[in-house]
């Protein structure tokens, strides 16, 4: 039942040619579909034209122009001044745009409201990543399961997809959840090379070792995870919370000795020291999850 | 010029046999090495007997027994106690205990001075990667590089070795950089875990991608590496320092949205923005690195 028509790259619009919306109209061109863009800073979406895209002279025609309507602005903020004034009766909107889960779920109502169906997406890869295959880039999409099966092909040109589920909240969820955890081994790699740095160990040399152990430790998560859904904490310990908190003095000490600042270190050592004085020291550690539950106390 | 003598297991002594002396006993049992154990608590010791084990009446009888002896106690205090009154002229002392770099070198000077060769070692495996091939486990070690290379087949036997330099606080300096990484990355999760709590995702489908985003981002501590040795924290920039400080935003912002404590992600947040004030907006987070350097303000 495949006709030539069906299978064509399907014309698509970019609204923001920003670092990020160039690289997805470059892989998106590259790969034959035709793409109006369109940018508040009208120069950064001439510089495409070069690459075969069309430039719209407003949001509102580049909106008129395709169905299929993709934002990649700054923030949620800026997806809603950009779209302000169009028409989106009958457009699949997916947003780009980096934001918060509840961003995401009211952006969703308001394109619905406006005519549109609405996918949220959150871009796990920086630009360069963008296009090249292999390079393990991939977007978490979530929100209008119809419009992610009809455009899915398409989506998935310039980055992989995990489509994640109909609330359109999950994407930034997803998005924010796994760049919090970077954020958290950012911390930790800081802290690590600032211990190295006052002696004799050459960087390079250190790096390949930090690397692996992190891959191999981040593995945890698995049992973690295990144990957060039974509520288990004590299943399968191998270095029980009570080991953690001495081996944790032994970390504080040394940045100490090494002039450098626990300020990193610090939350999750005392984070982990309230679950032991809650009577967990012969569980895992990953029970202290609770502890950051704000509505802990309220539940309780 | 090898002969039967020459390559036989040697005997060694090994003292604590707590969870991780137990697992480096069996391993060294299991390879025909004949060990003598010695425990604070006898039965721990006696425990191994029907392993092989000889079990010494005394520290001071075990460390007569061999040339070469293992610590594995408690803490750096622990092993002072349990050598306090054994004499360790010609002993080859390898301390398996977890330290501060500052106690590795003042337990060399101390082993040194009392007439054996010291070599310090941070364990980074739990105990029932002790022995396992292929389990990853390996132990840092410095200090003499006489006695590493005398010992060094002996050494290899419950798990790989890295020797890092004749600087006896290495090994724990090595070990506890390795550790203070984790403990961030390990922040990380539990923070990543606790957003996702409230809402209807089975920790058990978000593992996956959470292991390997961080396995696949890890890498950036090669270029951070390379970064810290020129000095150049603006070469090959992908995410610049304002980007992540941004990005950061959006994390604080989810945090609070989905009722979680924040506790874990400020202090890395912080120190990101104060290294944007000092106008390295345009370069990547690395240097910030510096401001965790309490030498900073002496110096300059
Ligand atoms: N770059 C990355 O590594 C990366 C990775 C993952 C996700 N993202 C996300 O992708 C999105 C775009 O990022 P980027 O790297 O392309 O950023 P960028 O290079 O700074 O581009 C920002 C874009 O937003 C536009 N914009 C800003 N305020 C606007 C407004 N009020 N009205 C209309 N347009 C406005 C800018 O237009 P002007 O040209 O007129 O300023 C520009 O097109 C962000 O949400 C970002 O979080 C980026
Ligand atoms: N287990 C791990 O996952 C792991 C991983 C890496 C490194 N390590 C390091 O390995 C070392 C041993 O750990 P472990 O897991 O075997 O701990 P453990 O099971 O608690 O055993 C501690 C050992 O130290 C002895 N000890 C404590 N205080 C003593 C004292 N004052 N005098 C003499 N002996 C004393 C204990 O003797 P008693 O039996 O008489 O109490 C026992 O043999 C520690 O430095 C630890 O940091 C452990």
């Amino acid at each position: 039942m495949t006709d030539k028509t069906s299978t064509a790259p399907i014309p698509l619009t970019v609204l923001g040619t920003g670092a990020m919306g160039a690289a997805l109209v470059r892989a998106w061109l590259a790969a034959g579909h035709p793409v109006t863009v369109w940018n508040r800073t009208p120069a950064r979406a001439e510089a495409l034209a070069a690459d075969g895209a069309t430039v719209a002279a407003s949001a509102a025609e580049a909106v008129a122009a395709n169905r299929l309507v993709i934002a990649c602005l700054l923030d949620d903020a800026s997806v809603g001044e950009a779209l302000d004034g169009t028409d989106l009766t009958g457009r699949d909107l997916v947003n780009l745009t980096t934001g918060t889960p509840a961003e995401g779920r009211a952006r969703a109502t308001w394109a619905q409201e406006r005519g549109a169906r609405f996918l949220a997406g959150g871009i796990m890869a920086v630009p360069p990543m963008i296009g090249g295959p292999g390079s393990g880039a991939y977007v978490f999409y979530s929100g209008s399961p119809a419009l992610f099966e009809e455009h899915g092909t398409t989506l998935a040109v310039p980055a992989g997809t995990r489509y994640v589920g109909e609330d359109a909240g999950f994407a930034a969820l997803y998005d924010v959840a796994l760049l919090s955890a970077m954020s958290g081994m950012f911390a930790g790699i800081a802290h690590a090379f600032a211990l190295i740095r006052p002696e004799d160990i050459a960087p390079k040399d250190f790096a390949p070792l930090l690397v692996s152990w992190l891959g191999a430790m981040s593995g945890s998560a698995h049992l973690a995870a295990e144990q957060l859904e039974s509520g288990d904490y004590g299943k399968d310990v191998v270095s029980n919370l009570a080991m953690q908190v001495a081996g944790n003095a032994t970390l504080l000490r040394t940045a100490e000795e090494q002039g450098v600042s626990a300020e990193l270190l610090r939350p999750y050592a005392a984070l982990l020291e309230r679950w032991l004085a809650e009577g967990h020291g012969e569980e895992d550690t990953t029970g202290a999850v609770e502890l950051l539950d704000l509505r802990r106390g309220a539940a309780g």
